[in-house]
């Protein structure tokens, strides 16, 4: 039916374009097939009990104030928490640095929205997360791809690129999605080198950073780049750091926050007054309640191993069902990881196949910013249990090998 | 301290100004302070026995659901809920038309995205809600403003400024925020009449509107246009129409929609993608089981009463205590009203007075788009009880003979 809006849509509007993953949840409503497609985290670990202790104690002590409007920057005691939990690695920062913000999507969003002009390049990881690409697209974002290999972005391709004048440089250095991929201590410095050398600022996007199972902790960019700065200046924030509850405790309660210079955080605050007030006062204080006094820090251990089992079983069963020809990588933390196929196979057409089977992915080619390589898959090893990816890794392996006959 | 990110907001971050009714917010944070300058429901009224009951019903049943990811649209039950609620007030659409958003912030900020070229022109209510003003602020939108008086906007004064051509009209039909008026149903059937003629599509906001004390119930925007139609259209979409839980639930939730034509939530969605991904699962599973089987209607019952008798307090008292020459508005529901000073005072100047004797209000020039008359208060009425209505209104009114006075 015509309506007086169909002619009236913005241009930015013709620049959003649907997100596969986002089409491809849909699937996983369905209970009879086996999805690696999402993103989600396992259910099985959310914390429950605890949060049904805490809504009681926040409604109890706190009811009028828990449901009433707040403050735009987020409840004080949690970026106080947030602010005493980030010290630990480093980055040494007061609430005065800390948005709150509705989830990690909405802090790229705000930060499109005050840095971002029509036709401003930004430098992200090729692949790199399907969501950034979203949200700056429709603030008129250019993409400029640099290559990526099992070290992370590749430093060495980056000059040529930091010449063009980016506004910035998005970067997911920990467990990154879609590969699970981590960027290397050596790089991590380069990288710092050269932003400082062609000054360029970078966005550090860390949501799985605290789900390492294996290898050392490596410092975050924001921290590298504090130490190169003189004595005196212990935050010096050319580097704005992201992160998120979703991983850690619930994607649910859509909480996450931001870390950037006071001037940043004050320009976000304004955006998010227009974007959409405040973050909801009862679930920050309710993640508060169930986080503060150590149960975060037990839980994250506890998914961690969770997740490090998941992985394992999804590696040794890709090892045994998946034809030769086929690689994978072998994430350090995280939720992801990637395979790659052999070069003349399109995994988008692959997946009619593996939904017919009762199995999904998400193809690779939807993390490219342009030119994207159609020979991925992300799998997603957090959310099934160990026998659902046993058996779904089995029923990938079949499709895999009857497709790559086919194609032959 | 300077940083990289210093030289490189995008230019429409110098459009958005601090909202003075947020900075007010702060004042209500010294409690010595009455304040009537914030647009807070009374915390008294949130039922927050209901709450406790929901949170734990929903963590003991759908609490993996609860705590995970959603879809974008929002949890069908509720938005299905809300189908039928709007029905009796003669909205009669599906669960497709409709749209969660994280508060009606929100939803002004993706109808902004989808909507707004930098230039385009939107006719508003003069003084309308400020938030609108910052969220289209942000696109670029100019803003044409159409006088408004104690029956709402003027229709006659519409015509010349629909033959500039606006993308849309943004209008508040029921005891708007800031001066609590309503539109008279004779000026709601011309405005759609005149909106028809010249093929100008309507953006409805009515936070308000279940909130009424006294007088008839008006048909919406939405349902006069619907009317319009032939008889086969029974949803035409021309008027899109915005509401909350804020006012009858809890604002702390931040839960909202849109009503709209399909197409249009289609874009809507792809805005929300890449803007927030979705409103918390968790949330909208609580409101939803709160709400439904009637407890929100007995609930908006009890608000009503509540409010009146604040409303009445306040012009009772405003009566009693504000010199000669000072006028008000008498709204029939809502949560402000709106007093007119004497032509030569700037409330302004006159709020620092007002806070040294610990009293808020909003100066009333912030809600103008543009060129706005300095002798005006926004009050509101849902906040305080009446003891605290009576001695702050006691107080503002000796604030304000004392600065007419000053002034003469």
């Amino acid at each position: 039916m015509q309506t007086l809006w169909d002619q009236r849509y913005a241009q930015r509007t013709q620049r959003m374009m649907g997100s596969a993953i986002r089409e491809l949840l849909k699937f996983t409503e369905n209970p009879e097939i086996i999805s690696f497609a999402g993103g989600l985290p396992a259910p099985e670990v959310f914390p429950i009990k605890e949060f049904k202790a805490a809504c009681l104690k926040v409604l109890d002590e706190q009811g009028p104030q828990s449901l009433q409007y707040g403050t735009t920057d987020g409840y004080l005691p949690l970026r106080e928490m947030i602010a005493r939990h980030t010290a630990r690695y480093g980055i040494e920062v007061t609430s005065d640095n800390i948005l709150i913000t509705s989830g990690s999507q909405q802090a790229l969003d705000l930060l499109g929205k005050i840095f971002i002009n029509p036709g401003d390049r930004i430098l992200v990881e090729s692949p790199t997360y399907v969501g950034a690409l979203q949200a700056w697209n429709a603030y008129g974002a250019e993409f400029i791809p640099v290559p990526y290999d099992e070290n992370g972005l590749i430093t060495e391709e980056l000059e040529d690129k930091l010449r063009i004048g980016p506004k910035f440089i998005y970067v997911l250095p920990n467990f990154q999605n879609p590969t699970g991929g981590t960027l290397s201590f050596e790089r991590r410095l380069k990288l710092i080198e050269m932003a400082e050398r062609y000054g360029v600022p970078i966005i550090e996007d860390d949501p799985y950073g605290q789900l390492r199972f294996e290898g050392e902790h490596l410092p975050a960019l924001n921290v590298l780049d504090s130490q190169t700065r003189t004595q005196n200046e212990c935050y010096s924030g050319n580097v704005i750091y992201l992160s998120t509850f979703s991983k850690t405790l619930a994607p649910g309660l859509r909480l996450a926050w931001v870390i950037a210079p006071p001037e940043v955080i004050h320009k976000l605050v304004l955006a998010k007054q227009g974007t959409d007030l405040h973050t909801s006062t009862f679930n920050q204080i309710v993640a508060y309640e169930v986080s503060h006094g150590g149960f975060l820090d037990r839980h994250v251990k506890f998914i961690r191993e969770v997740y490090r089992e998941r992985r394992d079983v999804m590696l040794e069963t890709l090892q045994e069902h998946m034809p030769e020809g086929v690689h994978w990588t072998h994430p350090q933390g995280g939720l992801f990881l990637w395979v790659t196929l052999p070069e003349n196979i399109d995994s988008k057409d692959m997946l009619v196949d593996a939904i017919q089977k009762k199995v999904a992915f998400v193809p690779g080619e939807s993390f490219y910013p342009q030119n994207g390589r159609k020979n991925n898959m992300r799998l997603n090893f957090s959310n099934a249990i160990p026998e659902k990816i046993n058996e779904g890794i089995a029923l990938l392996g079949a499709v895999t090998k009857k497709y790559l006959i086919k194609k032959k």
